[in-house]
């Protein structure tokens, strides 16, 4: 297991998909993903959405941001990840922490890394209308949406529009390790801002 | 990487740890898992505070919860994780969805699943003062910390208090996938809080 940390820093949030469906039995490696993704109490707060007919899928599709909608309807699988924070443990800490967002993220990057073990792409959406993904599925209010994935094995650049083609090949950037780990003591330059290294 | 999924699923939350140190390339490895997970416009929101003196080291076991003070003790490395909610991007969903939380969610997971790789517990801990935790590093109240892990390679089972032992090997119970999975549709089931299976 020594290439995991290859695999995490292999992921990218590519947005040119091949045509070819998802294989249902790496669809079913990608929900153990989210299963067994651990939860404050067992509570096991987290649901995923797939968007598998055509309705489905045009309504969720739909709930995208207008700059997702294009690239991201190309993806043979659409899925929203969500979490029910009624069933977090009543407990201070829960409720102020926001821990059901919390959970989401553990089991999104559970998702995330499953993917790329996988060689396909899981993109990761914010930029959607959290009422209508949940409609597209007739969800109820008590679950919130944080984030719908474009998921597909990748697909050529060539496929895209023109301003989406260059970010495929983009190299990420990241803080440098003493930025974003303080040993013993936070330091002013911890608080600093990533936004000027912004890709 | 067909054995990423074992590893995902292979990951325990144990409590009994060796007293030989993390060594320095394997504490690297879990710092470079974090600064690679995906952030909602590149935002880098999370952070990590290691406690490596032994009054840092002391005053972050200190703010743990009285459940975990005791066997997290004897964990060779304490980190605490958390976010700056002022650095992600003002739109609206980043605010409603706490989506702080849910990066730091992210980070979590790429942190516990190279662990994991590497052989060693990362144990999450949702139970500490999150105050006293910013305390031991003289963090700003607007970092958020999320959970605190308690790192180290696996010991005997036996080095645990008798109430502890036992649940070190326990099974890990799941909700079964049609339970956390919507296909299309939100059913009664996906309502159903995971209580009753609670480990």
């Amino acid at each position: 297991m020594a290439e995991l940390l290859e695999a995490l820093e292999a992921r990218r949030a590519r947005r040119a998909f091949d045509p070819r469906p998802v294989p249902d039995d790496a669809r079913e490696s990608l929900w153990r993903a989210v299963s067994v993704a651990p939860s404050h109490g067992n509570a096991q707060s987290v649901r995923l959405l797939a968007a598998q007919s055509e309705g489905a899928r045009a309504a969720l599709a739909a709930a995208l941001s207008e700059g997702n909608r294009g690239w991201a309807s190309a993806a043979p699988l659409l899925v929203a990840l969500g979490a029910l924070p009624a069933h977090e443990r009543a407990d201070a800490y829960g409720g102020e922490r926001a821990i059901w967002s919390f959970h989401a993220g553990i089991a999104a990057a559970n998702l995330m890394a499953q993917a790329t073990a996988l060689g396909l792409i899981a993109h990761p959406m914010a930029g959607f209308d959290e009422e209508a993904a949940r409609r597209a599925f007739a969800a109820p209010p008590e679950l919130r949406v944080l984030a719908v994935f474009a998921i597909g094995f990748p697909g050529a650049p060539e496929t895209l529009p023109e301003d989406l083609r260059g970010r495929e090949r983009r190299d990420r950037r990241r803080l440098p390790l003493d930025r974003i780990v303080a040993v013993d003591r936070w330091e002013a330059r911890h608080g600093e801002p990533a936004r000027g290294e912004r890709a």
